[in-house]
């Protein structure tokens, strides 16, 4: 697949103008905080895109990597610009890139990945023994421009808002969970309705799940639960989870339950209120270890519990694509705020007050 | 579980008041027709539940026994009252029964299983080694009364209108087939739009699939299959099947196929269609043995292919409830007739017409 | 299947002979201990097996049971005759009992399930929400005689000893346990070598594991698997477990762990001895609740554990015929006793002591 | 990974004394035959091995080869190298290559893919749309070196001899086709005992199956199959297969058939052949379409049916790697000849008269 003329052309053009730096959020030091600071443009090496960032979601690992917290400090070596999560347009293609065009939009995994560990071999890439994160442990997308490799890149479906495909990283994670057992014509529990949670309630409905069950303690949250069309919503800080889910269950208790909080007592919820034979998927990262009465809750019930990171490389992918090309998903009651990415500490305070769903933001020069 | 009072009180009175004899659809001799006659009315033995039948779908099979082909020579051992789907009302338990409560509605599984064969022991007793047939090789639900096995009903979704409730065998055909591979996020193609057919558009939409595509020869049909919300509509009498799926689906071909029709060609239109990989699920029964070009076609592509037949004891009636149950799934665009059994003659007319979807017979006496 | 005029005179000649009333082991009292006392010989009801009961293995619940546990007070009914895993001859067959003739020799499903709640009508009879257990809710095998439900028998392989016919419903545990997961291929460790481990490390060698680890602290116990033929044994008290089953498996970690011991530690160590994707399958019963680090041990990992009581039913009970019939699995290694049942306190003693793997006892009048 | 100085002293030294040409099987012209050329050294580019052969196998597609038929014409350009199934050392490592060491022995994969295509990025690139072979499209292991992509390296098991090491290629067909359902406790029939079929048997076996069934018309390959351990060997041309299979597993049939010979009433008897609810792999390759009994032979069984093409990348090879490794499967009793590459033409006539296993060729200067 070689480029057309006209994409030849576009392809010359932004490389002729396109300034030498940018604008970027950078954790320059360690320590709290990170800064908005002019950086150079990278190019596309071998096997690589180069792509002009247009939107970019902000993730609850980006609070952690601006708190400077233990996880941080363990793993990051500043200066690296932030963003892992990021839509962009093709500027720029490396050596040995086939399978795109100049000009195409790509949402992008990353999760960086060797290729060569057996995780990677058997197709278990996202557990790869050496993954490396962008906008973690490589510069991400919290930029105007990223080099990200081609293999990394995922079309964006032509009929999704940019906002969308923007996110579509944590939403793969979402789906990830959600797939990683049944779901159609299944009861499903999604417990915790941060943005992930509450990707997972339009998914798991998408996916076919015949009752989605969402659950939280902040109104903020449970009323986005609602918009994003929960069938039955409930306040943990007021409702009885168990006898809620029995109820709208037959007596039975729910097929499936995604743990999107990392609450112990969510967890511990989500296994009494499955049947018997159920499977509780385990995306929310717990805060730290916490015990379970493991005969009751899982033992005698004969149940399935899955630990979920990432998203599959691309079987994920290919799922999410679908549920949003065919219009079935829509997160966008989801996404809450849309800024400009020089307002990067606002959102990151409006993230820490926890009213906000998701928030995206736009590079400076992408608001088109 | 005992009845209540009023339960007790319910199946003594129309016990006391039930008539010796009823009105039944019975395959009489052995050659073509069947004749509305004046039987004994069943009793519930041990295990059992006597219903009195409220709807009964027409099958293609009752027409192969109305014609008396070469099939139902081999099998059947008239006289037999006919009907192999229906619902009913409980009013009366046999012994050993405590499950169900006099009164209450239940829709009926049409095998009788020996449960002691190796398929049965090992979860797959709907291919039993000594199944029997309600309507087929026992009395079935083409009748005012009909006993079944206690462990052949299901109660049926009190929100579902009785034609529906009627017709949950079939139903669970459609199911079964499309729950034989992945659903969620998937293009399906239903190829062949008889009730079944229609059924499985309609389950396939619910179970998350992200594009139904359905393809016939019949006007009427496809008029029915997108009153059934198919996304993509083929008339193959007039469009190239293969061009149009893979046109559908981005040019890689569709996830999964449902083939609805025993038409060769429909199968091997489908197995083209499919991607590398893909699924291929047969219910649909040929009328004679047909060749493929098996490399090309299924090994080259990596295709597996499943063999369907009824329905899984009880598993698929459980999707089946949800599905209903949940609202999600609406089936009443492919019911077309609803009709007295008395005109059971010319249900038979109208199905050998074409021009019908699900025909559903009254029984004397239940319109209400 | 009607017995033969041979089986219907064996039928007779017992009948005639047995006296009315028998030995067997029972829990007579709300407190510790169990005595052998004369009581009826029951009879079979429809749908049961008379069963002479031919040899009994002593399983951890009879201990518990025996101590008068908080579990035992909180479940029983005294009195009850113990016992729950034995092999009989059938010397009366309750009415509508085809599938079995007299004089057969089978093995016992021990868990009575409901048929009819949402787990059994969904293949999940072993997490049943009714299950009534034989020797703990219902007389049981401990006794000359035992009625069980002729649904809850399986013809003993003709090649086995009568000791191994005796064990296979906790064999059966094993083998639910291993088969949960794959093992064709696999590095499987077995972590505590008690009876059900000491099986499943047969069963994971039979069964297609490359390569069988397995763990304890008893010499006793690691002496006995090294001979059920562990390929890799740990000493836990003294050697590194993760650091050896890396070094057994080229670094990578074993590709699922069969969990037996309910020790917290091996459970935590089983977990960080898996391989990123793999799986563990929990049997073993932790005596309390404990805690696990959620992230680093099951989510980063992207581990599915399994929670794992009784045994499918049955395809359970196929896969350990078919194991067994071929002489694939031998566990005679593992059954280290077969005493008389009189000597039921000697076999508690010896169990208590630790110096036993599976203990087998014959009852009055079987040992021939 | 870095090569240690003695490594990087290695690569040098054989690269200086290395011939630039080469003696090569290289289909040379468009027509039946090949011949053995001087060729040049291949070199490798980036990311690709260059490694010095030290045994090959002799396929059937080669046969096809040499006598030109129509699907060589239709895929081949001349002048190739032949050979797709190959161990040898590395000797050279192209740029980006650091997951291998020089000296280290691999075994090939011989479909090149193209990782960008949707069966590639879903996990499915054993069926990829952009497949090139190593010795059909590419030059392959008939030769004294030959250049292939590192990614399709696989380290050889230390503890295998070289001529098993040669054929992982073709045994990596088999384990697909076992692996493609279920085999712990199964019985398994293997329909064609050509060199894949042998392969099948010990395979099977190792792999946890219970009752290996292996049948051929050839009573040389039935002695092999015999030597590889089948428990029951079946010949076709006098016995009735489905008769010897029924007697062989209780009457119920097999659990899966693993058809190796393309062969119609092979197909036909292995479905007869196979229990309720069985699966069929299908990896022999029908000279052309055959009809097929579907009513009766798949449907009325709930059969599934698998079309098996190349090996899972990589899947199949750490199955394989696990097999061989653990020393559980040994296959040398199907590899009944080496002999030199310079004899390729003797190696064809022989596989011709139907007289030999698997053939393996010693490259010139490789006899070591």
């Amino acid at each position: 697949m070689t480029p057309t003329p006209a994409a030849a052309e576009r392809t010359r053009t932004p490389s002729a103008t396109r300034a030498s730096t940018m604008k970027a959020v950078v954790k320059a030091t360690r320590g709290p905080g990170a800064e908005i600071r002019e950086v150079p443009v990278p190019t596309a090496g071998p096997g690589e895109l180069l792509l002009r960032v247009l939107r970019a979601g902000v993730c609850g690992t980006d609070l952690h990597i601006y708190a400077w917290d233990r996880w941080s400090e363990g793993r990051m070596h500043p200066p690296v610009t932030l963003g892992h999560e990021f839509v962009g347009e093709i500027v720029e293609r490396g050596a040995q890139v086939t399978q795109f065009e100049l000009g195409e939009r790509v949402s992008c995994e990353s999760h960086v990945i060797c290729n060569v560990c057996l995780a990677c071999r058997t197709g278990n890439g996202h557990v790869c023994e050496n993954t490396r994160i962008l906008g973690v442990d490589l510069n991400g997308g919290f930029a105007e421009y990223v080099a990200v490799p081609a293999s990394n890149a995922w079309r964006a479906p032509a009929n999704v808002p940019l906002e969308v495909a923007g996110v579509m990283e944590p939403l793969g994670n979402a789906v990830h969970t959600a797939f990683s057992g049944p779901l159609s014509a299944c009861s499903i529990a999604v417990t915790g309705c941060g943005p992930i949670g509450l990707f997972a309630i339009g998914v798991a409905r998408a996916a076919g799940a015949t009752c989605v069950i969402a659950s939280d303690v902040s109104p903020y949250r449970l009323d986005l639960a609602r918009r994003m069309q929960a069938d039955v919503v409930i306040d943990v800080s007021r409702e009885n989870f168990v006898e809620r889910v029995k109820a709208a269950t037959g007596g039975h208790g729910v097929d499936g339950v995604l743990e999107m909080s990392g609450n112990p007592d969510a967890m511990r919820d989500g296994l009494s209120a499955l049947r018997m034979g159920g499977r509780l998927s385990l995306l929310g990262l717990p805060k730290e270890p916490f015990d379970l009465d493991w005969n009751r809750l899982l033992i005698f019930k004969g149940i399935t519990l899955h630990g979920i990171i990432g998203r599959r490389m691309y079987e994920t992918w290919y799922q999410m694509d679908q549920l949003l090309r065919s219009g079935r998903l829509d997160i966008r009651p989801a996404i809450t705020h849309v800024m400009p990415m020089e307002k990067f500490e606002e959102a990151i305070a409006l993230l820490q007050s926890g009213n906000a769903g998701k928030v995206v933001l736009v590079p400076w020069g992408a608001e088109g």
